[in-house]
């Protein structure tokens, strides 16, 4: 199943894309639930699909390439992010790759739609791309060993995990500075469920800028998979339902380049994973 | 006001502490609202005293002492944290006063009532306590001069911002894995909006352990007052309503002392600020 929010009527409204027939969202706000905590919490995948067994018919639809898409689901809880998790990209960056996971968070006021603007910061002059596989969790994840990871998944999802490299890394400190700007985190366009992706660490991702394709790895090269990934964080903290995990980014950041590259005011950047669609955004200077 | 709240019958109520009856808890559930980021949003504290106005007399009322306290407000959408940001605590960390501020966040996964026992995590060897004082955000704040910052408080609370010694400093990266566990946060007893508390610069504060007063200082010590940090903040992100900065730890932590001190079960933790009302926290090991 392919969960979507998009607007209708200035509302965000929760759908899903219709299985069998192309460029249809599905409106399933007659659900009177959100794709949030609460919803993934108390089994709203299945009880979804119990809903839509009975009512599918009777759904309103829209055209997909029609609509403007909001956030696949609702803003998490928490958006945590792992660094350096592929090691053609930890060398970019000028670090060796690190001995276990390196974990931050990105403020949850930075969630975004998967095609709306992205927006520089008044004083950003590094503003970079950072394409990135996504997983939501899908129950409460504590103390979760790795070979049993998988079972706390919800699904996947596209997550541009957009940075500006000197609040980042050049004044002082810890890296949040440099990962909360407003529409920092784009997301979507849907979330997959876990149904649909047979392995997470082996999907293509890949980032353009302005038609030039500067990113282009698999998640084949993580350092730490999905599975360890989940499991380590859960000996930290208690993942939460709908919560993010934003497992990092390959090689082909602005950062890396010499001269680094950052986005100016008019770029476009478009960016994908294998079964989960893709994102087209446009750089914008914020007034 | 001093904003509370409190289980009634296994549920979370929100009140308010009498102002003129020492020892009562109000019961403001009939108002309809929890303490969080919709609240504070819509102008929840002006819109609640009209309520206690016309419905002060029929609210329901609960002795103080007898009644569990959970966290003062609803779970935010994010707990920011400046870290040294008292001079003598960043000497006794081993680190220079910092230039700016030092700019971390902690799981909302962590928040907890400020008598709550605090659970050492199972492989935690390094526990320690952090007595801080927490301002919570009562109007969406971006691009906030010094000047107007304090307009966009709400009000004040105690929070005691516990820490994993081990796994923030010596585990790589950054310093939220340390941060983050289960019952990390406690926060209350009460919010106390910013009319009773003349100046959040100049308070006192401190924590005992077992009895013994380690803490023991002031924000007029601040590197960084209240005011900056929120301007400062709000360079980087949003704060949106609810949302809780946590201001720093002075002096007398347990990573401080020589050797260090981290806590072991059955400790007991108090800490308190002036005007802010005192937290009880026993540790206990999780099993």
């Amino acid at each position: 199943m392919k969960l979507i929010r998009f607007y209708k009527d200035n509302t965000i409204t929760p759908g899903i894309i219709c299985k069998d027939c192309s460029n249809t969202a599905v409106d399933c706000s007659s659900f009177g639930e959100d794709w949030n905590e609460a919803f993934f919490e108390n089994n709203g995948l299945e009880r979804l699909l119990a809903f839509l067994v009975e009512n599918r018919a009777n759904l309103p639809e829209s055209k997909l390439d029609e609509v403007k898409l909001a956030p696949a689901i609702a803003r998490p809880s928490k958006i945590v992010c792992i660094g350096l998790n592929y090691a053609l990209h930890a060398k970019e960056s000028g670090m060796e790759p690190p001995a276990e996971p390196v974990v931050f968070f990105k403020s949850t006021s930075a969630w975004s739609g998967p095609n709306d603007d992205i927006v520089i910061p008044r004083k950003s002059e590094k503003s970079d791309w950072e394409v990135e596989l996504a997983v939501v969790i899908g129950k409460k994840a504590k103390y979760v060993s790795k070979e049993d990871a998988l079972d706390y998944v919800a699904g996947y999802a596209v997550h541009n995990d957009l940075s500006e490299r000197a609040w980042q890394i050049e004044m002082g400190g810890q890296w949040v500075k440099g990962k909360s700007a407003d529409t920092f985190a784009p997301f979507g366009p849907y979330l997959a469920t876990t149904d649909e992706i047979a392995d997470p660490n082996n999907l293509n991702l890949w980032l353009k800028l302005n038609g030039e394709k500067i990113q282009d790895s698999t998640t084949a090269d993580f350092i730490f998979n999905v599975q360890h990934v989940i499991s380590y964080l859960s000996e930290f903290m208690t993942l939460l339902p709908g919560d993010v995990i934003s497992t990092g980014t390959p090689a082909g950041v602005g950062l890396g380049f010499d001269p680094p590259r950052y986005l100016k005011e008019g770029d476009v950047v478009e960016l994908g994973i294998d079964g989960l669609g893709t994102q087209k955004q446009v750089a914008v200077k914020e007034k």
